[in-house]
């Protein structure tokens, strides 16, 4: 067996690991008796601590050489496929032992006493857990940094997301800060000049809102042969490509949040259903990056789902699924759902921000990132420089923690480098949308046909079968033909707030 | 580290491999689209491949050897998780890696077969798939015969319940055999007499039934913060001591057998539940045994369940959760529904017979299976063979092969020498119970009045917390006072369908 061969045996295994994880996490989630946590932990622990002696077994690195000096003799996709296990080996062996353990369980400890000082809006709690955990995360930078030869912070955001530099992000995140804030205040002058939206009055039963989410699942090709839709109390898209599994949560007053969120998670499914299955368990199968994949979300839920086409088209499914007697028209009509779906304003909590506003809920945690882990911020500081960002981005100020430097998860976990990708995703897949557009005759009336064929074929050609053939760079540029930029993201923005939102809509 | 304790930490990571393909099993029976069984399938056996890599280590060997050297040293629990872990390394070091390998791939694909046979009730296609799996059962056998010094069926049925063995089972059985024809004969005779019970007409909504068997579960004391209750085609009981999940499946013309295997799977569950804390993870705090664990089912279902002491207390609210009305009075009265649950008739099928002829179906299974494994019945032998124990044992003669010797899905899957547990586990659940009814003050009035507690605690101190500190023989007799035998179970169902059913009850 060559080398290369045996790599691919090895791998494989190892997805098969990762994939019982997945489902074990998505359990953990949507369905788990709270009794079974620490049974559950240890499950997990043990498939991480197995993954990880085989990625640190020296045969792996042996094979891995081996396999790279006889790189002539393999097949392109076998070629990105061993560059692929290159840069898990070297992320998997970057760190010391004895510091992803120390890193572990200070980060499990800091999100448990994050859940109870986000409830009681207390920092000093939180700082005291996350002090610690900050100088430890730093030191993995630093470990990171020097076997990866990145800066500290690009070799966190490599995790996530390989070959996202923070020399492009700045300059991207300097001119989408630049168009958003006059652009923010022209979109809310308008709306403001609007007779507001018509609420739509509930409860609307969870029964009814989940066989309306499982008719636009299907609509869009979800396959339930293939996947489930459940709660949780985030939405989240779990599971493996055959064995997809998204959740949403139903608030009886509110459906509309529940379908925005399922029709993200499916852009997520179908992004990991559309994984080329001769590539299974192999690090090139896999989906590219999280900025990749929060693309494929993003462009069903921000650029498909929040247009006028898509409401034309499903305004009275959602009248028909959720109210029985006709009553509520004005309510149901396409116009004024589309209306609610636009609604912009600024707001403290990021995971409820419209997407005219979220980019500066991240570029402030970005800020703030580089300054901790160039360690020009001290967790004790965080408070005010997040009240400082918060009032230059958006003019706001946090009552208190909760809704300020303690909404987030992410910090708590130790998890420092994954927020740029929410963003970076929204451009993706603003670029995307925009050479589907060019490229797809009529994109626009089919959707409002409720017909996804035509889209997700261009997507499963462009994006899904390549999985991480190409980096994400080379990926957005075959796709698009230009490199990624904020231009069809804001040029989107302009098309759907100003120009299409004429005020006598 | 003493050997022992690095044996200890060896086995705890065996014991979390093993959860989390637990809570998998049970995603499968339970939830997993159809689409995710291949990737399942590579999750569950490279689960499986670990766990026996882990057994197969030569280091392992070695702890072993030396902690046995080291006894002396050790607390009696620790004795006892010592030669509990010498029974699995035995087990799993008897077989050669290369018949592991056939063995499995001869039974998935037996399995595969059988479930297309059976459904044409084509002996010839099963034959052909078993005939070579037959092969490899004798070669299992011989290899485990050898390697644990016992007959090589004996060998086999020491795979499900420890130290049992033919010269015992056959002694029981044929007591149980002499007994079993004339008493059922009267009963029959005896029912027959009295005037057919009311069968309650549905439909009985399933959200209806599913809250009843809720309320029946946490009545007996099952702890939903630690379980679940779903649906599966088959019922069972899966997960792990600290997240045990049950399942039913629901019928809405008949909720009885519904909820009988609820209570059934509630008898498992909560052996499960009852395990001790101190010894999760290591061999000594398993469940001891198939048949023991059997044993709780029954003793929950058959003992304390069907009789006319529960249905007096469930009558009344399986009337209130089923009939909005208050209609079908006749057929929710308490001794209406006892005789239902009583009701006695041979049968083709196994898992749909009573409790008095449930043994006769094990007793043809365990004669054909020694036959088998002693080389005296050849596959293409198995259906004449059938119909002469089906004669002999019940006095019918299956139509087809889909209610002879296909209905079970054991022998397709290489599982031999499973079956005496089923009976083993009824002889044993009698026992236990007829020792708590005599050591329990009230125990019958107590559940009457739906009263589970004290049931509950003198098993969780007789049986659950003892887990697999004794034997099997031991435990019962610490129990119990006295050897298994037929006893304690003839002399209940002398009781119960002869004695108390009195013809104008």
């Amino acid at each position: 067996m060559s080398p290369y061969t045996e790599l691919e045996g090895r791998f494989r295994r190892i997805a098969n690991l990762g994939g019982a994880a997945a489902i074990l996490q998505w359990d953990w989630a949507a369905i788990m008796p709270v009794g079974g946590a620490d049974a559950r932990t240890a499950q997990l622990t043990e498939l991480d601590l197995i993954q990880h002696e085989c990625m640190a077994d020296p045969k792996l690195a042996d094979l891995l050489d081996n396999a790279e000096s006889a790189r002539s003799e393999l097949e392109p996709w076998q070629n990105a496929n061993l560059a692929e296990m290159r840069l898990r080996w070297s992320h998997a062996n970057s760190l010391p032992a004895d510091l992803v353990s120390a890193f572990g369980k200070a980060a499990a400890s800091c999100e448990m006493i994050w859940r109870e000082a986000r409830a009681n809006s207390d920092f000093h709690a939180f700082s005291q857990a996350f002090a610690p955990l900050l100088v430890l995360i730093r030191e993995k930078a630093a470990a990171k940094s020097e076997a990866l030869g990145l800066a500290p912070y690009d070799a966190l955001i490599d995790s996530y997301d390989p070959g996202f530099r923070m020399a492009e992000i700045d300059g991207i995140f300097a001119d989408l800060g630049a168009f958003l804030p006059p652009f923010l205040a022209q979109v809310i002058e308008m709306q403001a000049r609007e007779p507001a939206p018509v609420q739509p009055i509930g409860p609307f039963p969870i029964a009814q809102q989940r066989a309306l989410s499982q008719t636009l699942m299907e609509q869009i090709g979800f396959d339930f042969a293939h996947g489930r839709l459940d709660e949780s109390h985030h939405p989240f898209c779990g599971g493996v490509p055959d064995d997809v599994r998204i959740t949403t949560r139903y608030d009886e007053g509110d459906f509309a949040s529940s379908v925005m969120a399922v029709l993200h998670e499916t852009g997520h499914a179908m992004y990991e259903r559309g994984l080329p299955k001769d590539w299974r368990g192999q690090p090139v199968g896999d989906a590219r990056s999280m900025s990749i994949h929060e693309s494929q979300s993003l462009l069903m839920e921000m650029q498909a789902c929040r247009s006028g086409e898509f409401f034309s088209f499903a305004a009275p499914l959602m009248q028909q699924a959720l109210v029985s007697d006709g009553s509520a028209a004005a309510a149901f009509t396409p116009e004024n759902l589309h209306k609610i779906a636009m609604r912009v304003a600024p707001g403290f909590i990021r995971v409820d921000a419209d997407e005219v506003t979220y980019p500066a809920h991240v570029m402030l945690r970005y800020r703030l990132e580089k300054a901790l882990i160039a360690g020009d911020l001290q967790a004790p500081d965080l408070p005010a420089a997040w009240q400082e960002g918060m009032q230059e981005f958006l003019g706001l100020t946090p009552k208190n923690h909760a809704e300020g430097c303690l909404q987030d998860i992410h910090w708590a976990c130790g998890d420092i480098g994954y927020f740029p990708s929410y963003t970076l995703g929204a451009l993706i897949a603003a670029q995307l949308f925009d050479s589907a557009n060019r490229e797809i005759e009529n994109l626009r009336p089919a959707i409002a046909e409720g017909e996804f064929t035509p889209l997700l074929t261009w997507l499963q050609s462009a994006i899904h079968s390549q999985a991480s053939r190409y980096s994400s760079h080379e990926l957005i540029e075959r796709a698009t033909g230009r490199a990624l930029s904020a231009d069809a993201f804001k040029a989107h923005l302009q098309q759907r707030y100003l120009d299409e939102a004429l005020p006598d809509l």
